[in-house]
Order: C-alpha cells, then sequence, then structure tokens
C-alpha cells in the first residue's frame, strides 16, 4: 500500500531533546544572524587551520530507553560487597525525602553557585545549616560551606596553617595515623611549596621545627587521642593545630575546637552522602575567627537586604584568588554545595538527639563486635575506639579478607599481619555476625548496651543547638522545609542561566538517574579492583572517549574539580620537568584574560606566574608572549591558555602561541573551560595542548548542583602519562582522595555522550555557536559586543559591554544584574574577563523562545537604561536601581517614580509564572563589616526586621 | 563505663516520620484538649462497646531501610518477562523527564482533586491538555478527565448510552471481538440494570434491538473494521454507537468520530503510564457535544476568574451524583487524575509527529514480524492489522508459548490453536526476532518499510493541533512547563489539606519508590501467574494484614475507587441474596448523612434506596431506621453506614444498626471512608460489617494525585467470600478490568503497614483524633462544631458550623475557602454532610506548627467575619469576599476598603514562603455558560484578558 511514513525519529536525545533550538527554530536564527547555514555560521567561526580533520565517530547515538539498559547492564557487572574498609568512607542512609527531594530534584541539583543571593536564599540557607553544623560538631567558630574531599581539605589546612602560623619553619607535621590517602595529597601539596613533611607518631612531635601539625581523629586505625598537649606546644612554638575529625564520632567524642585545635577538617560523607566509590561528598574546614579571613573557599554569612531584612549571601568574597590571582596558595573554587546541602538536610532530619543515637549505635555494634572477637580469643586493638578495631591474625590475613569476602564483606588489611574494620550506619547485626563467621566464630554476645569510649574524651558540650535541628522530625515538616527553601531560587528548571564560562546547559533527567543505584553508590573506593568492573569499564571507556574528543593520549579522572584540574595538569608537567633534570623550569606565562584559577593554580605548583598582555581585539599580544617566552627561556615551565579564549573568541594564533612555549622548552597548558565551544570541531591536543582539564560539570553535563560538585579530569599527551597523578594510597602525585575523584557522577558524562554520539556532540557544539551568535546579533545596536572574530562571529559566549552606562546613566552591571532577576534570570557572569562588562553563555540547550525571551529582558533594560539617560527617568529612583523587586515592594507604600507595573513586570518576565526573589537587594558590605557564618537565633531575625 | 544512651530511635518511622506531633507537642496538646493522656483521650472518644480485643499485632516496625530491603527482596519474585499479550496492555516508554517531574515529584503526586480551581490551575491545565488530545485523537468534541480503565470506561459509556438514548430497547450490543475484560464488566454492570447484553458479530447487529452498542477498535484479535454502517443503522433505530479505541491506533486510523460514533472509550496507558500488572492508568470517554450532560467523571472547563483572566476549572460539576444522588447510573468519583497528567505530558513531549511516528513504528515492526512468519510458512491473522496478529499454529499452541517463555516473552493463547502476539513502543528488532525463534524461524526480512493499515481506515483529519503539542521538543522547555503549572498549584508538599473524609495524610518518599521499580512496573496483568510471585507475596500479606485490621475474612483488591469498592460490595451482597434464592431484595437503607456515592452505588446494583432520618445530634435517628427496616423487611437487601459517621462522632449505636438489618435479612455495608479513625482501636467487622471498602489512598498512604489514582478493595465476611469479583477474564462479576485493580500502587499501602507496625497504625489513629480534637478544641469559642460524641470529643474529623455567618455577615463557606487560600491552606471539605459547613479533618501526619497555623488562619477569618457583623467592614469590599488575593491585586490599583497587607497577609500566611494563588476567585456559572473543555486557541486568551 502506499504510506509515507512521518520523518521523524521520536527518540532522538541528541537532536530534540538536548539541543534547545529546533530545526525550524535553527533556520529562523540563522536568517537572523546572517549566515546561510549551520555549516557556513560554523566556518566564519572556527578557523580552518584549528578544525579538526576527522569526525567523531561513536557509533550510533542511544536513546534514553537504550542507554539507560545499556548503563544498567555495566553496573550489574560491579559486585557491591558491605564494605568494613573505613578509611573516610563510611556506609550511610540517604533518607528517602532527602534523596527524592532534593538530590533527585532538579530545583536543586541545576542551580548555579550562589553568586547571585537574592535568587539563592534557599541554598544559602542550607549551606548555612552545614556550616552551623560543623562548627557546631568542631567546636570552632567559623567553618566554610564545604570543599572538595577530606584529603584536599588536609592539604588546604596546611596551607592555610602556613599563612596564619607566627612560626618561621618549613616543615608541616602528620600524625601517622592519618588515612594514607590524606597524608598522600598533603605530600603532592607540599613539595612544590618547598614544605617538608614530617610523618610520625603525634608523641614525637617536635613542635619548634614545624609550622603545623595534622592529626587524625579517631586515627586511620581507631586510636582515639587527645591532642591538648600537643597541640599547646604548637602554640608556644607559634604552629597551627590541625585536626582531621570524622563527624560522626563528634557526636560522642570531645571536639577538635576543645582540644585547642586552630583548625578542623573532614569529611561529611556518613552524614547522608552514599560512598560512590570514592565521591562526590562534602569536606569541611572549620576554624577560629581569627583566622577567618585566611579560610579557603566558599563561606556562607548572614546580611539584611534593602529593606533590612535578613537575607544570606556569600561572605568575605574579596578574599584568595579574586583579588590576590598572583599571591594565592589556594585555588578552590567549585565546592560540593550539593552534597553539603544533603549533609546539611540529613542533620537536620535527625537533630541532636537523632545523630547521636546513631553515633552511639555505631559505636555499640563495634563494642559487640570486638567483645564476639575477644571472646574467641582474638586480641582487638585499641583499647578504646569509636567505630574502627584492628585484629591481629598474623600470617592468616589473607586468608580471613577472603573468608570475609565470602560472606560479602570486605575488610581492610593492615599491615602484613592485621586486619582492620570499621562499623556504620547501615550495619546490621546480621554483618557483624557475618563478620565473626569470616573469623571463624560462630557466635557472640547478643547485647549491643557496653561503650567503650575512652572516659577522658567524652563530648561534654552540646551541639546544633538552633532551632532548624530542632525542627519537628515529622517527614511532612521536613519535605515541606525542603520545598520552601528550593522554591526561593532560580534554578536550571526554571530558566536559563546565561553565565559565560560556566555553560549551564541540560542535565537530563536520564543522565541523573543512574546516580541513585545502588551498583554505583554502594562501592567503596578502596574495595578489591574486581569487584568495581563496572566502574572500570565505564571509566575506560568515558576516558577513551573523551581522549577521541580532545586529541589526548590519556586521561586521568583524579581531580575533583575543574581548578583541581588545572592544578593536577601543571603537577604533572612539573613532575615531567623534573623527571628529565629540568626541575629548575619555574616560570609559566598566563594571559591577562585568564580564569582567576589559573595562576592561583601555578603558584600552588611553586611556578612564578608571568603575565602576558592582550591585544586590542582581545587576543593574546602574540609579541608580549614571544618577548616573554624568550626571557624566561631558560625556566619557562609552561603557559596556560584558554581556547577558545575567555574573550569567546577563537584565536587564530593559537598553534604560534604552543610552538613558542614548546621551542623553549616549555608545556602548554590549555584550560578546558571552554569545550563546549569545541567539541568535534577542533582539540586541543591538536592545536599544540600537552594538557588540558576538562570541566565535566560543563561540557559534559554534571550539574552544577548549587555550587559543586564538579569533576576535572585531565587529559595529556603521551610523554605526560607517566606523571600523571597516582592512586592516593598506593602511589604518589594523587591530588584526591579517592583514586578516580569523584566516579559515582561520571555515568552522567557518559550517559550524555552515549545519547548524543559523535555528530550530535558535534551538532550541540554548532548549536551552542549559533544560540551565540543569535543572542549577540539580536541585542547588537542596543548593547557592544566586545570581542569578535575576524568575520564578526563570536564563539559559544559573548561579552557585552555596559561600562558606558556606568557614566551615561550611572548603571553599573549590578544593576543590569539584579534587574534581569524581576525578568526571570540568573544575570551573565559578571565583571570578567574584563571588569564592568556581561558574558553570556547560553548553551545548546536553551530554546529560541527561551532565547527571546532573554533578549527581550535586555532590550528592555536599555530602553529603561536610555531613559535614565534621557533625564525621563530618576537617576536613583528607577527600576535598575532598586531591583530586585519583591512581593514585599508592591505590599508596602509605593512612593517610587515609576509604577508598580513597571517594577515588576520588565520585558522577558512571565506574569502568572513569574519568580519573585524573596529578597530585595542584598547588602554585601554590612555582611562583611557584621560577619554571622552560623544559623542566628531566631529572635535575631525579628529585630533585622526592625 | 558509664554511659547512657541516648533515648532515641533515629529509624522510627511511625513514631517520628509519619506522626505529625512529637511526643513533647502531644503532651502540649493533651493539655489543650484537656485530657490526661492519649490514652483517656481514646476512651472519651472511642466507645469501650465498640473497641477491638486484641492489639494489632504484626511484629516490629521497620524503618525505610529495612522496609526497602524487604521489598526489593519481595519485588525480586516477579519474574518480568517482555509480555506481547496485548488486550489492551502494552509496553511503553515513560519519558525519564515526566517520571522525575511529575511521577516522582511530590508537587505532583501529593495534590487532592481540583475542586478548589484557584489553586489547582497547573493540574487543570495538564488536564485540559489530556481533553484535547483525547477529543482529537477520537474526533469527538468533548472528552472528560479521565476514568478508572478501558473496562470500566465501556461499562460506563453502556450506561450513558442508555440515559441518552431514545430507543426504548433494553439490550445492549458488545463486539465479541472486544477485550475479554471489558465483556465481562460491561455483564456485570449490565445485569443489575436489567439490560441484555448481546455478544456477537458486529455484521450481525439488530440496530433496532439494542439501545446502543459497543465496537473494539481494532479488534481484540488485531481486525480493524470499519464501523461506520453498524452506527448509521444504530441511529437510524434512535440508538447509540460506543467505539471503544486504542488511542496509539487512532494516530495511523480513521477516528471514531469520522465514523458517526457517538462515545468513545478507551485506555491512555500506551502513553507513557506502565502497565504496571494492570494500572492504575487513565481511561477515557469522548462524546458529542449534545450528550456532554451526560458524561461520567470530571470534566475540566475553561472559564474566567474576578478579573476576568482566563482559569481553569471543573465543569458542569451539577451532573450526577451531586444532584441526582438517588438516580444516579453512576457513582464515578475518583478517577486517574496522576496518570492522565502523565499520559498528557507524554503527548506534549512528543507532539502529533513523534506520537506518530512511533505508531508507525509499532505498525512497521508488526509487519516485518508478520512477514517473517509468513515466508517461514504461517498463516498470519488478520489481512491488516495495526499492531497485533493471530496465528494459527494448530495443537503447537503450547509448545509455541512455551518455546517463547524460553526466549524471554509472553505470548497470548487465543482459542485452542492460536498464539496472539501484540507488540509495543518497546519492542526492538530483537524482541521481532525472538518472536520468530520461538516460531522455530532463524531469520527474516531485515526492513521495517511495509505497512498493512486497511487503505479506506487511513486517518484523514489532523490532531493535536494547538501549540501545547508543539512546544519545542527540548527537554529543558518540558521540563520547565512541568515546573510551571506544579508551581501554580497548592499540595500536600507546602501545606496541610485539611479535607473531611479524605485524610490527606503524608505520603512518605519511602514509600513512594518501588512504584518506580521495574519488577513491579513491567509485569502485564495476565502474564502467567507463576511469573508475579511477588506480587502474590505483596497482594497476599497486604489482605492477611487487612483482615487484621478489619475482622473481615477475605479482601479483593480489584475496586479501582472507593466508589468502585461500595459497588463491587453491593454486588457481592445482591450474589449472596440471589444464591440464597432471595434475589427479589433490592431495598437499601442508607443514612441522609451519607456519601453521595453510596446511593449512586446503591442504584447501580438495581437497588431502590430508602433514606433514613438523622437525629439531632447528628446520629443515625435509631427509630427511623428500626422502623424503616420493619416496613421493608420482605424486600430489606442492606444497608450502608459509614463508620465513624460522616459528622465525625462515633456512634454508640452502631452495633444496634447491624443487628436490625440482620434481624431483617439483610446485610451490613460499612462505607470505609473513615477507617483512619479506626485503624487498631475497632473493627468494623466486629461491629456487625458484612462488607466494607477501605479507601488505600485515605488510610493507607496511596497519594491523591491530584484526582486518583485511588484503590478501594473490599474486605467480607466469610460467607460472601464466594461471591466476591472474579477474575475479569476467567471469572464472572468483574469489576476492574485487571484482577487486582490497580496493583502497581500496592507497595505503597504496603509499606506504610510494614513501616508502622501494629502499634504504630494504632497510634496513627490516635494521635489522628487527637489532633482532630485540638483543632476542635482551638477553634471553641469561634466556631461551632456541629456534632460530638457524649463526652464532647470528635473522631478524626470535626464539622465547623459557618452557616450563622450568612445571615450575620452574608459571608459563605466560599468565601472562607477562598480566604484559606491566602493563609497557604486547601480548603477544608465544603458543605458536607452538611450543607453549608466545613469539615476538618487533620489526620495524624500533620505537626502542631501546621495544625497552630490552620487554627491561627481559622481564628483571624472569624475576626474578620466579626469585623463584618459589627460594621467595622463592609459587606462587600472586605478581604474574604475578594479573596483569594493574587499578585495581580497587588500590583493594579488598589481602591480597596482595607490595605494590602490585611488583604494578602491574614493571620496564618507565610511571609517570605506565601504561596500566591495564580488567579483570583474563578467564575464558575460564566464556565458552564460557556463550556469549553479542551484547550483554547491562543488568541483567546488575551480576548479573555480584556
Amino acid at each position: 500500500m502506499t504510506y509515507t511514513p512521518t520523518d521523524y525519529e521520536p527518540y532522538d536525545f541528541a537532536n530534540r531533546r538536548h539541543i534547545g533550538p529546533s530545526p525550524d527554530e535553527m533556520a529562523r536564527m540563522l536568517r537572523v544572524v546572517g549566515a546561510d547555514s549551520l555549516e557556513a555560521l560554523i566556518d566564519e567561526t572556527v578557523p580552518g587551520e584549528i578544525r579538526q580533520e576527522a569526525a567523531l565517530a561513536f557509533g550510533p547515538a542511544l536513546s534514553e530507553g537504550e542507554c539507560l539498559d545499556h548503563l544498567r547492564e555495566v553496573a550489574g557487572r560491579n559486585r557491591v560487597l558491605t564494605s568494613l574498609i573505613g578509611m573516610g568512607y563510611h556506609g550511610t542512609i540517604t533518607p528517602p525525602a532527602i534523596q527524592r527531594n532534593v538530590l533527585e530534584n532538579p530545583a536543586w541539583y541545576t542551580a548555579y553557585t550562589p553568586y547571585q543571593p537574592e535568587i539563592a536564599q534557599g541554598r544559602l540557607e542550607a549551606l548555612l545549616n552545614f556550616q552551623t553544623m560543623v562548627s557546631d560538631l568542631t567546636g570552632l567558630e567559623i567553618a566554610n560551606a564545604s570543599l572538595l574531599d577530606e584529603a584536599t581539605a588536609c592539604a588546604e589546612a596546611m596551607a592555610m596553617a602556613e599563612r596564619v602560623a607566627k612560626s618561621k619553619a618549613r616543615a608541616f607535621f602528620v600524625d601517622e595515623n592519618c588515612h594514607p590517602q590524606n597524608i598522600a595529597v598533603v605530600k603532592t601539596r607540599a613539595e612544590p611549596l618547598g614544605i617538608e613533611v614530617i610523618v610520625g607518631d603525634p608523641d614525637d612531635l617536635e613542635a619548634e621545627q614545624v609550622f603545623g601539625a595534622l592529626f587524625q581523629y579517631p586515627g586511620t586505625h581507631g586510636e582515639i587521642r587527645d591532642f591538648t598537649d600537643q597541640i599547646a606546644a604548637l602554640h608556644a612554638a607559634k604552629a597551627v593545630g590541625v585536626v582531621s575529625a570524622d563527624p560522626m564520632s563528634l557526636l560522642l567524642l570531645k571536639e577538635p575546637g576543645a582540644m585547642g585545635a586552630d583548625i578542623a577538617v573532614g569529611s561529611t560523607q556518613r552524614f547522608g552522602v552514599p560512598v560512590g566509590y570514592g565521591g562526590p561528598h562534602a569536606a569541611y574546614i572549620a576554624t577560629r575567627d581569627a583566622y577567618k579571613r585566611a579560610l579557603p573557599g566558599r563561606l556562607v554569612g548572614v546580611s539584611v537586604d534593602a529593606r533590612g531584612n535578613r537575607a544570606y549571601r556569600l561572605a568575605l568574597q574579596t578574599r584568595e584568588q579574586h583579588i590576590r590571582r598572583e599571591k594565592a596558595t589556594s585555588n578552590v573554587c567549585t565546592a560540593q554545595a550539593l552534597l553539603a546541602v544533603v549533609a546539611s538536610f540529613y542533620a537536620v532530619f535527625h537533630g541532636p538527639k537523632g545523630l547521636r543515637a546513631i553515633a552511639e549505635r555505631i559505636h555499640a555494634r563495634t563494642v559487640r563486635l570486638a567483645r564476639g572477637l575477644e571472646a574467641a580469643g582474638f586480641r582487638v586493638e585499641p583499647e578504646s575506639f569509636f567505630d574502627t578495631i584492628t585484629v591481629d591474625v598474623g600470617p592468616l590475613q589473607h586468608a580471613v579478607m577472603k573468608s570475609a569476602v565470602d560472606e560479602g564483606i570486605n575488610l581492610r588489611a593492615v599491615g602484613a599481619t592485621k586486619v582492620g574494620i570499621t562499623l556504620d550506619e547501615r550495619t546490621t547485626p546480621e554483618v557483624v555476625e557475618a563478620v565473626w563467621r569470616a573469623f571463624g566464630i560462630l557466635g557472640g554476645p547478643g547485647d549491643e548496651d557496653a561503650f567503650r569510649l575512652p572516659e577522658g574524651l567524652l563530648r561534654r558540650t552540646p551541639y546544633l543547638e538552633h532551632e532548624v535541628f530542632h525542627m519537628n522530625r515529622a517527614e511532612t515538616e521536613m519535605m515541606r522545609y525542603m520545598r520552601r527553601l528550593s522554591d526561593r531560587d532560580l534554578a536550571l528548571d526554571r530558566a536559563m542561566i546565561p553565565l559565560g564560562s560556566c555553560t549551564m546547559k541540560l542535565n537530563a533527567a536520564a543522565e541523573m538517574m543512574p546516580i541513585s543505584w545502588d551498583e554505583f553508590t554502594l562501592m567503596h573506593p578502596f574495595a578489591p579492583e574486581e569487584q568495581a568492573a563496572g566502574y572500570r569499564h565505564l571509566i575506560d571507556d568515558l576516558s577513551m572517549k573523551l581522549c577521541a574528543i580532545t586529541g589526548y593520549d590519556a586521561f586521568s579522572m583524579q581531580p575533583n574539580s575543574g581548578a583541581q584540574g588545572e592544578y593536577a595538569g601543571l603537577l604533572t608537567i612539573r613532575r615531567w620537568h623534573r623527571a628529565r633534570g629540568e626541575g629548575h623550569r619555574d616560570v609559566c606565562l598566563i594571559p591577562l584574560s585568564a580564569h582567576g584559577t589559573n595562576p592561583a593554580s601555578a603558584h600552588m605548583v611553586g611556578w612564578e606566574v608571568v603575565t602576558v598582555k592582550t591585544a586590542d581585539n582581545g587576543d593574546i599580544d602574540l609579541d608580549d608572549f614571544r618577548a616573554k617566552a624568550k626571557t624566561h627561556s631558560d625556566r619557562l615551565a609552561g603557559c596556560m591558555i584558554t581556547y577558545p579564549s575567555t574573550h569567546g573568541v577563537f584565536e587564530e594564533t593559537v598553534r604560534e602561541v604552543c610552538e613558542i612555549t614548546h621551542a623553549h622548552g616549555g608545556q602548554v597548558y590549555i584550560d578546558g573551560a571552554n569545550l563546549n565551544a569545541m567539541v568535534g570541531l577542533s582539540r586541543p591536543g591538536d592545536l599544540g595542548g600537552d594538557v588540558s582539564h576538562l570541566n565535566l560539570h560543563k561540557t559534559f553535563c554534571i550539574p552544577h548542583g548549587g555550587g559543586g560538585p564538579g569533576m576535572g579530569p585531565i587529559g595529556v599527551k603521551a610523554h605526560l602519562i607517566p606523571h600523571l597523578p597516582e592512586h592516593p594510597v598506593t602511589g604518589e602525585g594523587a591530588v584526591s582522595a579517592a583514586p578516580y575523584g569523584s566516579p559515582s557522577i561520571l555515568p552522567i558524562s557518559w550517559a550524555y555522550i552515549l545519547m548524543m554520539g559523535g555528530e550530535g556532540l558535534t551538532q550541540a557544539t554548532r548549536v551552542a555557536i549559533l544560540n551565540a551568535n543569535y543572542i549577540a546579533r539580536r541585542l547588537e545596536g542596543a548593547y557592544d559586543v566586545l570581542y569578535k572574530g575576524p568575520l564578526g562571529r563570536i564563539a559559544h559566549e559573548c561579552i557585552l559591554d555596559v561600562r558606558p552606562f556606568a557614566e551615561s546613566a550611572g548603571v553599573t552591571v549590578d544593576d543590569i544584574a539584579k534587574r534581569l532577576m524581576d525578568c526571570g534570570f540568573h544575570a551573565p557572569t559578571m565583571s570578567w574577563p574584563v571588569a564592568g562588562t556581561l558574558m553570556v553563555e547560553p548553551t545548546e540547550s536553551e530554546t529560541k523562545a527561551e532565547l527571546d525571551r532573554f533578549c527581550e529582558a535586555m532590550l528592555g533594560i536599555r530602553e529603561e537604561i536610555r531613559a535614565i539617560e534621557e533625564g525621563r527617568a530618576d537617576p536613583e529612583d528607577n527600576p535598575l536601581k532598586r531591583a530586585p523587586h519583591t512581593v514585599e515592594d508592591l505590599v508596602g507604600e509605593w512612593d517610587r517614580a515609576y509604577s508598580r507595573e513597571a517594577g515588576c513586570y520588565p520585558r522577558g518576565a512571565f506574569r502568572v509564572d513569574k519568580y519573585w526573589p524573596p529578597v530585595n537587594r542584598v547588602d554585601n558590605a554590612f555582611g562583611d563589616r557584621h560577619l554571622v557564618c552560623t544559623c542566628p537565633p531566631l529572635e535575631s531575625y525579628a529585630e533585622a526586621a526592625e
């Protein structure tokens, strides 16, 4: 019969689900842009000389269903045992209410870092809860909003200790009872900075020789020691005491603050965040009030808004790389916001009494385990412990370990003759009995009422007294609290977030599903490799595909963030130089327009940063580059460039920059932040790059999570492979606690690549470029685009110059950012890489309708500016200066020079579905002057409102 | 060592997660209530003579984790094969974006039926999309917002046909090619109504003999016939033509409307709703405009709000049981809102082109399958088909079926010698090849480009032309659309919904998780029983526990809603009478205060309803009851009572009512709507009940889903067991299409019971009673509570008498309901069981804080009424009359007699987190006068706003 089938593929994830504009919309957009075809636009945008030769060929793209089926199969290759390995990774129970309403809810996971506080009050409150929890548990005044993992937190603490200690010593002491990965990462960090790491027994600490010391509490083998004397000695020597503490243990044990510790670090993983083969989880760092300005990472603080109402925002943002790029000793940028939020909700959910009961149960169960072992004649160490014991089994270590595996349990091999056992929240009595069986014991005591905590180290102080932790424990209450907080925020599930350089693209539901699967979440990072065949395949295949995309020869998944990727990449170069006997090379050329983390990372590997000028067109000043490379030829370690440039342009000279660097003996680091403009079109490895990090949380769809998790794997050319970070327990140069960083989120990126296929990925790049050029063209005449390629095209982002309005109308980039909130948008990137400008990156996932809505908003704002310029609007009393507008504005007296309607419904805003910021413009200065970084008492809310 | 463990169980779901008030809060509430203890309050509330003897003993309650582990294990006992059985149940692909953002999102699943339209605009829009989709696909002017399943939809269509047909015939013709369960349920429905069902070949239809006819399209064995001639003949005989059509086939085939059909019904299951062993899914019914007032179920229509803006609401609510209780021929109440919403989003997600492509692919794959079979010498029937074929294999039927099972595939046995095969959206080429192998064929044609649709029955008309179905196909757009709609609504995830008789309690995240598991969702209802061992265990154990809770001897899970449970229960009684030769008994005593569905259900089983008076104290008038029982003694079939009464009181005379009924030869039906006040305290089976239905979506935590799914299993005493509904394919008296109704949501109720344990369930009952008494006491003085027990206590709900305010202040119950929206609450049940009153049921899941917030709101409203009474407020221009208030009110001119602040922030309202209704008060009359029940064209929105 005659029948013409429909020309449509309903399961085409790549073209019809991930990519925003439909083919029809693209045709219309190309007409606006003035390009004959998408290919033609790309030809005008991406220089021919940098185009890659072969198309990406990954076989056919999978549908969502096919992809999930495939991932199920691969996940099934992991054999998940009950891991009692400990070492900082513990079984935990994620309350289903938190899993469903936070971890799996796009309102939480698609949010951006809360730099725009008015539209981030919900997650700021959750992070403040996190800080309060950490501060309370550690007994220190101030805590930040998370770090990447416990090991990097230890390294950050060392760097911080060096900054704040008055001691002139150049060594740092590390307790030999620290988890091995903590020691490893501290060593990695110390070496380029010229810090000597002394690993030893705390009793042997000689305080005068060090600027600081790190102690593990409880120790990796379970010892619980009081470090009060050591810290007192350190203080006497003007050195700093750092304690890495398990927060679960702190519910029962004396807190680091009570020992006099200056800094506490640790991991909050076991507060409801699954182990996930190593991550992501939120580490913490807390310190004394006196050292708050040295605290790395992000810090949430309390301030007020323009109406005087309480409002949260990131505090002390002027610390670190923002102002001290060339002097930074930390490059922390991405944190683990989503996981910190989960941990904070876990604490809110259980409250202090519930948490304490959990800790007691873990401990009592461990005592029962120990008593059973002892009754059978085994000697259990240490005498008092929290959740970890060690048993000497002599030559039978392997036999016991294997016997445990047969029982479905992984134990820890300690030395050659011992076995370590660490219990956790998930440990059932049946597991205890299975461990006994692994030791050949057929029964033990049934009761769980004995305690073996050291009498002198019992917790004497209360914690979590703020009322948020005393919320009613009903799920109804908790569910509504989580909903209220998420409703305060504006995330990708409501609007485009056109943040230049941040690539806020779709995080598809299908990509997110595997991260809740037990086969991925329950795997311990130090479980025997043969149990992780699924992860192995995933990581290998993902690496192979990333190599094909970038032109590199190998990838390391270890770095947990983009900045950490930079650092790991530079370390790799450094190790290569040293291996070749050129360890003296320590100059790094970095263009002025670089990401702020670039110089900070270079500094962290002990290099001197030499800045290269920018030419008038925004490109790297090639003459200056050549001259400086020559000047520093002998010492040239390398250069760090971003491609396409942070100005959003494909510089045609990139190959030359690489050649110059290589000619002078340096290595080329190409920052992969902008890879979304390159995938399928151009490969950094082909351009001359030796190393790049990729932001999987930008280009490869891992959600931003409100400020983390991130993933910054590095790709390298073959000659660098031997110098990549090694396993944190068995190798050298580790930068993260876990061998593969945060592997439990890798299924997201892998699923994305599988569902896009090579052509889909390439098309995404093309459309990202189209979307950006469409915005640039639509805003032409209203805003100047700062930098363009020779044919007038931009890459995947563009810089809008709003500096002239400061003079013409007194309107700042901040005013425009806040006004965009009234339109229901998150602002573009502000004042970077050029102060006073906006950098817009729409990504390929936004539809024409949303791009048009954004353009409407920006054009409307331009008209509002014009009204001021032309004297039709008051220079102070206008919608821009008073943005964002809240319902509070509407309820109160309206004595403004413009109407309510004009204030609240600018062009681009939805009417019925308008997003209302919960607070007016936040006063940053007030908050920094009156720094409060823990939950304020309830009465103070009332005061603030007055 | 000395250590006092914390007295707290962190994993106590029953007491600390499900039950709202903490022990401390309960103590304070008891003081307010004036009871010495919870037990004392219960003693004062629940008469001793009705208390059950033994406590519920289900063993220890499970934690969330233990429960999910157990359910995983039980789910694993189901062996999920690829079922190509068809019969109206088809594999489908739920888009992950819809699964995550709708099906698993409390903003959607915890919503109530959209009776309060101002706070339900989101789901009303989604349901309007559903109606538009159905109307378009069937080619009929008006469709409702879903029915329970296809089989009941067929029965509803028959009942509707009887109402609208001018023919005086008393027979109904049913196409023998209907799915067997459709025929079965129609027969069940017809018999008590005295309708003769003629099953036969449509070619043999004698139109004059019937008032209507039902045809299946395509037929259950795949035949695609044109019923135009039959319907023309029916029309000539003043009879009505009904077509039950598969909506997937309508994408390619001529629509029922084009054949002249008056009514179309069918199931939208295969539009993204997993099979789930039979349900829940949304059935549909559509008809001509002329018959709209006869349409059963809920109907969404378009109207305007007080500002003239477009607003949706339920239309023509004056149909059916609301006004015609004693004459009703349908008792449809609960629908399948959540599943209709999913199906509508599936259509929005794919759009007409995508849906058509899916249908084509299914068809082309079926053709390929057929060609392979034919090439191997098998004869495939019918000649043209859509997705279903039949193959005659002679005596090898069993062998082929078994061979298929070995390939992981279930086929359908047709007759004694044939095998039926139905393909679907999930069928891959590999499945086709596996089917071939089951037939011993090792290869077949590779292409999928041939079509075998009947030329004369191709679809000629367009569909889904409204722009909502032409939304950009990007997930970003879809995700935001779903979010915007859900944000318009107020559901349990934001506030208490204190609906009397509806028991809107917590639907815990842990309870909801299993409903997304493949082991539960992918099972076909007619798969071989041995594959469903997990479901079997779940259903058996749940039944056993429900028996223990209610005092009955067996349960049938078949009824899909409470009203259907009533109907099934009465049918069971009816069959029992007939089996005893007392089929003449046809009088049912029903108190005035009964649920509206009670008389409707009685009418549906052919009984005459005799109403029993209510005494002054609200109880059943016992004298009247006795008198009427005596009067109708010979004909007494039974009585229907609710316990505790719909007035929220434990009547002490309940046993007597039962005894009187039994004495006159009747059976007692106790409506289980209020079981939440009894679990663990009293058992209807002990009181004298012979049958009860339970609303699992009330007492046992299945979420309301915005108006369904529901589950109304019935419990019976032993003597009635043989008369329960049987299997819809192999037995008699079926009331639902699937043997166990909607089994895929049973894990919710089972998990609830497992996590509560017997004592937890009992405690929930006590606290439900405490919470209700607390509200009643706190509102004392402001509102009169209409009915109380002898000691001044109420059960789990109370009726607030607001009738006096109509006279004193011109304030109606509607005004109060709308004003509560300003406070962020869904109104209590309005005007039922007493006109002009509010019935409040808080449930045990609400915390003291939320109860207090509600009381604050109600007390504030009382003060606002007082201001009118005392002349301090204008009788028309006051916050009550103009409620609810929207942001539109604030933006526009404010010329009211009260302030913006007073209007928008009444007592009880949140400040920062206030919920704003998206529309002002909806004009119901306008909508009914200008009935529009499909998506209106976009321009009309602008008109309405003018």
